[in-house]
């Protein structure tokens, strides 16, 4: 299969695995050793490292939702992700490639329990994927947001 | 063709006519026999049959539209319908293969006549389709909307 | 390739140059004799051709970038587009086709420079593409609105 066919399904499946509220399955998208963040535009052009949320391990992702449940804010709203088409970064065609490198436009709305509906972020994902036979896993995710006010209650996945 | 592409382009097609105010041709996409039903994520996962609309079958959907066209509704206002991958259930591959069963969610923003855009609703279709040589058709769509508030205007088809 | 992926990667590279504001490369999407315009769903229905900007090469729409960077209106929002699924008009399959039709419906947030977010335009594409062996560029781009409320502050390209 193609890689942006791979990056596309991976892509609705994670937004599927958020949006359905299955958090504790969100950290199997990652690899052990993945990289996740979530930045500011601002910051990320400036090449700061202090972003919103950062972790460096799926164990530091599987702590986040942990902590989310913990603090019972999810229950107050869910969230519904919309994806744009992936841009895959030119790769040599190899069957024994084994990294995709691509960035994806986002749109999150959220939708609060009293049922109003808002914007809560856009952005893109400024991704690296491994694959192997079988699966696709993200190695990294820098989730850079277009705003630079991001609610404080960023709780969720983005 | 694959499953994936087939939903997409329906998507498409079904958007295109929802948002071009040709509401007369919008139960063609459907089977004769066709389930069509709007509900809230919280009636869905209660498993209440009360939703906002049901109909279960192509007749009643026609019958919908000339009540809006009687109610001239529609003038009021426009769609426009956003939808995300589909999410296809896994199936044999089997050219015999009849039935596709997915999920796709969506954004639906509303415009106005006074010029006001907003989000008027997001969700996720989980539909089944019929398939044969030459078709695709809606055996079942039903709407589930993430907001518990949906909007009593609630005329357009989602 | 096929001439649906064609204008879905198109218009992904398309989106990817404005948002991350490369106004000086967005003209090169368009062929020299290209027309551009953007208009309302009112006056496209009408036939008005008095639409809210007009193009009619691609030396416009350099002129029309560079105007933009005078003004600086660009420093204080940025956009984020997010497409639908392109609708191919049905042609012959032959190898020699040079030409391809599309409808496109599209969703543009705007996020301030204060971090507010909004949908800032809805609306579809209506796309004539010329493709070659190498390249697909835009011959006729005409925007419509489903708004007739554009914002005056509208300067980035939709």
């Amino acid at each position: 299969m193609d890689a942006e066919r791979l990056v596309l399904r991976l892509n609705a499946r994670y937004a599927h695995c958020i949006d359905d509220g299955r958090l504790e399955e969100w950290p199997d998208f990652f690899t052990p050793d993945a990289r996740y963040s979530v930045t500011t535009m601002d910051n990320y052009r400036d090449s700061l490292e202090a972003g919103i949320i950062y972790a460096d391990s799926r164990d530091m992702l599987r702590d986040r939702v942990s902590a989310l449940r913990q603090a019972n804010i999810f229950e107050r709203h869910v969230y519904r992700h919309i994806f744009g088409m992936p841009l895959i970064a030119p790769m040599p065609e190899d069957d024994e490639m084994r990294e995709i490198t691509s960035e994806t436009p986002f749109l999150v709305v959220r939708i609060m329990r009293d049922g109003a509906s808002d914007i809560f972020a856009t952005g893109r994902y400024l991704d690296r994927f491994h694959r192997d036979a079988q699966t696709v896993l993200i190695r990294e995710r820098i989730v850079v947001c277009d705003s630079a006010r991001i609610d404080t209650l960023l709780a969720l996945p983005l």
